[in-house]
């Protein structure tokens, strides 16, 4: 199978999202680095491109020269991942859609509902694939969750319980850091701190697994660093479509906690829980039974599960591969096939309106919001 | 030393909280048993207060018999344990302080605020002990991380996140079963129904260990079983008087969580872990450091987790000894001695308070209300 | 039910083991402390025993007053615990045996094999109850394991393998603490050093589980701190007379373990883990299955399982408690009752042939040898 | 950077070591795909070959046509990945060691010592690079704990306690499944069964994370399922040339572990504890410490161990990443870089000699025989 040509924006050397897309675009042997404008400095971004692979003119110095050089060409990519800083996701990714591009782009997919609505449409108008990147839910161990859910192995589900907190903001004397400090500057970061940075993930996660959307919901933000001025923590109560209740806690000051994101879904007839950290293993509770330890890789998991796990039982598979499922669905969707599970723009859409409800809810002590974009209520 | 001698009021045979209080009071042998009213079935309460070795004459049909009994003896209980269902305490509590006994009430002392302010009126007035049966905050590790906040050893506290949450009413068929039934039936458990039974645990655990108490809290009640009038999930938010942030959750419907009652600190210079399943070890990681394993028994520990560990490291002490704990401060209490950590009637009103403004910010859909008592303000 | 009375000689203040027996057989009101010489300086131990709560005239200055004082008294003792140095043992319960006491020893029973054949000649003799201390068999769960094997739910057992690892001793500077000196010189430990002291308790465990007995032995005895005469670190391989294969490991230098106590049993048909450190869980994974996390209190537990349980469900039980469920046991059995799972001097006696036969093989560079003690082969 | 150009013999469809290769080959886009003989079969493993983007006449149907294929070509490949039944491993490493291939052969390398010795000379005769694929020494975590030893962190090494059991072969009515049966067959498996196939991992570990080497060890196998040859549990005991004591347990019928590969190493002065189902902590333990947990990815490690980390901390790696690792070093190593962790030849020889010393002191009921190869005597 000849492989399909790819192009990476941002990700510059030394970046943290960097490596994730290439060890999850090429793992499989399904996407060739084909061209790259992974750095803000162009000539810094030319130089690494080349050492990464790429051809000399393939080698970009920014977006625009890589779209001017790729629109034409009979080999050109096949797929484009966005990786820059978040303010510039929308006008990148609407841009190679435009062009006819499929597009992975990292979240948030953009910074205000409106250009969430756009991207959308775009996508739909080009008739090119957008996925985003909420590749915590290509975890074999997830799509486990949510078939089973799906298929009705809990009841109905009457409770989500996700979280996201880690301590590695919780440094006073590091607030100053530029690696920290953009993700609690307005102009930087938009109108939230740490719920659009990672309890979006959570909030992804809840719907991904429950099948459902979140339709109302009520913040409390808190700043617990005096001098940011975007909140480091918050929790978020919700309400899905279906009635579930929801609860989200998510904080960048939980000194201790590592990555803390996880999720427990509780329905009528069964519980689930899963944690990032340990990703290859789910507990799963029949009501009035014992908790058994299900594994990744284990007989009679779901065709989903199955298909994405790599390796053999207990064999401990991670974030890249993760990301990795995430490319494998892209390359099977950009060659026609059907992939239920690839996180799309309206997640993207969602996850900006529930950002914007939720700093809206907290500016009102926690009132109850709308949580859904316009176009979908 | 003599033995103490020691009376009991509930707790009757088969009951759940009976045996904690038998093996709590005896283990250390600085109590007697010398007379009981375990049962609200008369014959039956006398013929178990035999069995457990108390005198004919000091085996009571009902507590105003043995209160009628043990008033003018010369070798009168010292202390009684009332361990009735919860709208007996205030009444039963109140009539021993009356008339000169150190009580021991289990949670919740009062059914309302003004109970609770009047019982910690009369006993101010009678000059007796009435500590309140918070006994998750007697265990040694529990104490320990109560001494590192209070000499700073993790900085000013920026938030506490505790849980109470376990799946042992999540199952619709059991909603029926009188020993589940009454929990949420307001006749009986008066206005608030998981909050009031667990989720106040949690809560007293964050005043306990912070050493600081709620000022302000937002609630989202829910009622997952629809039969229920009272709520069997709820999330408050609060504010604690020195600022600090508190996230509680607290559910009877997590199936698959079996006492999930835990509790994080985290501060500005380090971060803490505990939780009642494994109550024996503390996680406690300083900022920019790795996180540590503490254990009960571990040498340099303070002198209050060093006196409430019974036996060496890394043999597990459980629920019954952190009860024992209870009654060894109370005998020490009885004698005269200072005991600073033991749970007394104003912490059974703020409680009270507590359940109060919870139910109000949820019937107002998470406005935040002042979850103090009126005379604490 | 009138109280046994209880007599204990050694667990001095400041001892380790004395609290356990205290607590363990006071928590239930079961025993009633009448009687003591815990000191080996008689001025201490009656002053400690007065303060425990003795009688002036039950208040010993050692063992030898006490079988004198106690042998004809009316009321006199019921049990005796013998909690004195390891060389003591024998001589001491043999004289409480023969003067018609029920002895509860601390382990080890005695010092030689044929020590231990004539304790139980003369406790059969006597027709009195000779236990010995084996408290972790007492577990609500370990008892549960017993019955999972005893009715078949894994199968024939194929293999066992107990592990009982600490690193309490690894520090060689502290090597010449009397506390940790003695148990590593044949003059006070005898001629086994952490076999003896840890190991013994993962063998007994291996067969009281397994309902099954050690037939031969192989070890590999290791002393890492090289002034030590006695092992700190032996692996024994062992064969039970059903042929299953046994594997046990036991350090004192394993510096990070606790008190890693831990058995694993695996049959035909299923495997079971326990963990002294979780007393309160259980591992089962049945042959092709999921592992289940079994838990204390959880309903459709054994009967042995589920009396010898004192709280509700995940509300932690520990080493007191496993100490008090052997003097629960113990009262029944002085009463007349049948208790099947009560350590006796028979397992006192195979212990200590195994101890024997291990230094034997260990001298012998891991030569198989009878593990038996001679009446039993 | 120009990629490698990589070969892959064996690894077929469905085969459970073929998925780890190729994502660990290509993750890092350091190698192409340019040649294979996957199958037994020489027309599916073609087919195969051509699926995996092997051009046409680089899809081999067996070894030795790719080797008269890829020897004479300008763009031969420059690593051939040996990963076809474990008896093929001699003859076809030789043959492209000696026509001046780098070779990266799975374990086991060879059958016999004698082979053993002959590729350690076949390599340094050709210059060339033969690679053995213990890939858990490539994990971040196991390279730290290394770099920790070496720099005297924990001391001087007392003890190590390394194993790898699982239950995966414990089912007796699977005992026929040719997936299982084989490994227990002395015609297809050799002279050892669990031993050689999963503890020999165990024991390498050993030698890599202390630096040092076995010197003599003791055996005791068993065949816990009376119908097979070999054994499929084994307990060796042994000693390092510098003196530490090891003991190694590994076993294919302990029902409920999974992937129980874990290691504990013992120093005067701390303790290091990690486990393959959880690869990116360890344990670490000074002497009188507590237990810290160290994270991959955290700051402050060793080059070594930072070098090998791809994404944040607390992002897990898995199992392929460390295939991948092997493959990074390889990569270097062909450029004429210095890679000091990659597994050779002499590695894959001394594991063959403990093999075979395992089963002779098994054959003479754990009699102490020599570890090493003669050549290294």
């Amino acid at each position: 199978m000849t492989k399909l040509n790819w192009g990476l924006i941002g990700g510059g050397e030394g970046s943290q999202i960097g490596p994730a897309h290439r060890l999850g675009a090429q793992a499989d042997g399904l996407f060739n680095l084909a061209a790259a404008a992974p750095d803000v400095n162009p000539d810094k971004g030319r130089d690494y491109a080349r050492r990464l692979g790429c051809a000399d003119d393939r080698a970009y110095g920014d977006w625009k020269e890589m779209l001017a050089g790729e629109r034409n060409r009979a080999d050109r990519i096949d797929l484009v991942t966005v990786a820059t800083p978040n303010s510039t996701h929308f006008e990148i990714t609407k841009a190679f859609l435009e062009s006819g591009f499929h597009v992975l782009c990292e979240k948030p997919m953009t910074m205000t509902v409106e250009e969430g609505e756009e991207i959308v449409k775009v996508a739909a108008k080009a008739g090119r694939i957008c996925a985003v990147n909420y590749c915590y839910s290509a975890y074999p161990m997830v799509r486990e969750m949510r078939q089973m859910v799906a298929t009705g192995q809990i009841g109905k589900v009457r409770l989500v319980v996700a979280n996201f907190s880690h301590g590695h903001h919780g440094n006073a004397a590091d607030a100053d850091n530029p690696r920290v400090r953009w993700r609690y500057d307005p102009a930087m970061a938009g109108i939230s701190g740490q719920f659009a940075d990672c309890g979006i993930h959570a909030l992804h996660m809840a719907s991904f697994v429950t099948g459902d959307e979140v339709r109302t919901l009520s913040a409390d933000f808190a700043s617990t660093i005096s001098s940011r001025a975007l909140e480091d923590d918050a929790m978020v109560n919700f309400r899905m479509e279906g009635g579930t209740v929801g609860r989200l806690w998510t904080s960048s000051v939980a000194i201790g906690r590592q990555h803390g994101f996880d999720i427990q879904i509780f329905g009528e007839t069964g519980g689930l829980r899963w944690a990032s950290e340990q990703p290859n293993q789910v507990y799963y509770t029949p009501v009035g039974g014992r908790t058994q330890i299900m594994e990744k890789g284990e007989s009679g998991l779901s065709d989903e599960a199955s298909r994405l796990s790599r390796v053999a039982i207990a064999h401990p598979e991670g974030f890249p591969l993760a990301v990795a499922n995430i490319y494998v669905d892209l390359a099977a969707a950009i060659r026609g096939e059907t992939r239920s599970g690839l996180p799309k723009a309206i997640d993207g859409l969602r996850s900006m309106a529930a950002v914007h409800a939720a700093v809206s809810s907290a500016k009102q002590n926690g009132a109850w919001v709308d949580a859904r974009p316009p176009s979908l209520r």
